[in-house]
């Protein structure tokens, strides 16, 4: 055993249908630019890359909500990006703008010449891990992730990010056989680079297919939801006698709940456009659901917040209590938080969590 | 009777639950600037506005699509913001960057100076309505239309166009009572700007709720469809002896398709990550359905063009026929048609659209 015993083991019990005495909660892009400690961190890195590759950064940045807040979980501070970068495509940040490649995936030939990139090139992402889950010293489990296959693919095609995703949907429908190469190629190294995140220390790994709701229905069944299961189907199932749960986030997923629901995974993200009381009716006796917070209400006074947060909790229903496996929730964001969010509004949510959901379990 | 008799009543039949020899087609956006001859007559009007608010100039862009391809309907060339442009937000356009207000709603004192406009400040819409309705000379129906109360709402107080949406919603979850305000104001705005386009010749009509999508399960409920309801409760239902049939769009709307079933409306448009067969069983005895080709289909060659349209269909499932009323499709995009879109492909489309849907009549 390299690593420390783990304190709390509240996350890791909803995300496998077990009872909890609250519901846990740990917020996407926990450790992000709304942190003055994460700006200052950054600026000491010069730059985003400098800050994912360099592993006492990447650490210290982790670490840094959990410092502050009283989150169930750790997730490793990384980009979706890595994996097409290390396959040569190119990856910057460019300020104000979003990441970049400098060399696309727009033909033939260049399908043709991907390949699962060399592991080496993303061990300063397995180094972050192990030294993360060091740092935790067991406080909280830690989370790894990945882009989902069909999201790489939308980056690595446009370039960039898109309003309308013309030239990967061009390249689908004009050449679903191009399109269906390049999401092997990538499932195939999804599962990979998650694998080894696992062996690194990761305790539980989630693909954000943040991208799958702009395909068409039909198309995100073929494009994206068969490259997920693709990728789970690769993944180990436990490592160091304990299960790693596997979390799988569509946004704009909630038109495919039915779908996903028959997915090996035991946890389905959900932004905040599902109803979370239909989602568990659909799915809740084949997975734990997490979500789904719209991150804008962290603008509002704390007042708010707090009956925002009852109102989700509120719509999954009643917890899941006493032995065995039941429908639990994992609550957090239905998408990243807003690097414009105040801090202190943080607390003021996880608080109203924690509390409102202990209440809901004496009810 | 100041108007010529209709020729092609498809689409209208289709709208109310008849049947028709084939689906009917339409699309989004249709009069649009993936059409050269459309860019030449925006280069003589010098502006997109000047364009919208020259009825000569308006018409003759409505009706340059139905020149080219066997479409079933017509719609108004106009803007979905042209109401609160009405009520002194002061609406430009710059070059490439869409619309923009002078003076966005961003405190109590601007929403409680909002009022319904005068109408004559939107005689140019109407004007427009009629002399598109005598230019068409009864080939096909004309639509009319306007932003939902929401949609409006949205960019009154963003200012433009958004990618969170941060500073309209931090109003709905702040102060929830502005945001019922200013929505009860476009609610009505909206169903005077409306009755004036039937008065004016209008022979449908439809509400864009382009950003309903992006509100949380609950607010969605609160903050758009709810304002939807009072437009459509204070629509005229019929003009000059003929029953006038509303469309509600909702992009992303696909979570809520059981609660838009409820809406006292004719037609719910649904775009392309809705399941036309799903959504079929789910409302198809109460609404008619609209859609809901991914626009980007239309960058494929002809060949995937025609296999994408006949997915469609099948996927709507067999066509209502005989007497009485039933579940009816009219065939659309899932949103506007893009810029980049080959004209070309557009007969394509509308060719298979319309082969394909006779021959599951005689099937």
């Amino acid at each position: 055993m390299r690593f420390s015993p783990l304190q709390n083991d509240v996350f890791l019990r909803a995300c496998m249908g077990l009872a909890t005495p609250y519901t846990p909660i740990w917020l996407m892009r926990q450790a992000g630019r709304y942190l003055p400690e994460y700006r200052k961190t950054r600026a000491r890195a010069g730059s985003f890359m400098g800050l994912a590759t360099n592993t006492d950064y990447a650490t210290e940045v982790t670490l840094q909500p959990l410092e502050r807040y009283g989150l169930d979980a750790a997730i490793l501070f990384s980009d979706i990006l890595t994996v097409p970068d290390a396959m040569g495509l190119g990856l910057s940040f460019h300020l104000g703008e979003g990441p970049r490649f400098s060399a696309p995936v727009r033909d033939e030939a260049a399908v043709k010449a991907l390949r699962v990139p060399d592991l080496e090139k993303l061990r300063y992402v397995f180094d972050a891990v192990t030294s993360i889950r060091k740092a935790l010293n067991g406080k909280v489990p830690l989370i790894g992730f990945s882009g989902s296959p069909w999201t790489l693919a939308c980056y690595m095609v446009e370039g960039a990010g898109s309003d309308d995703y013309r030239l990967v949907k061009t390249m689908l429908y004009s050449r679903p056989d191009l399109m269906h190469r390049m999401l092997q190629v990538n499932a195939d190294a999804v599962a990979a680079y998650l694998n080894a995140q696992i062996d690194a220390g990761a305790q539980a790994v989630m693909i954000f297919d943040s991208w799958g709701g702009v395909l068409a229905d039909g198309a995100f069944q073929q494009f994206s939801l068969a490259y997920t299961a693709r990728v789970l189907a690769q993944l180990k199932r436990d490592h160091d006698g304990a299960v790693v749960p596997r979390i799988v986030f569509t946004k704009g997923g909630a038109p495919w709940l039915q779908e996903m629901g028959d997915l090996d995974c035991q946890v389905l993200g959900l932004d905040w456009t599902a109803n979370l009381g239909r989602a568990r009716a659909l799915v809740g006796d084949r997975k734990a659901l997490q979500g789904n917070l719209d991150p804008n209400v962290l603008f509002a006074p704390p007042a708010q917040i707090e009956a925002e947060a009852v109102k989700v909790l509120d719509s999954f229903g009643a917890p899941h209590q006493g032995e065995g496996t039941g429908a639990t929730h994992v609550f957090n964001l239905g998408h990243g938080i807003s690097q414009h969010t105040p801090p202190e509004h943080v607390q003021v949510l996880v608080d109203a969590v924690h509390t409102h959901s202990r209440r809901l379990r004496t009810a």
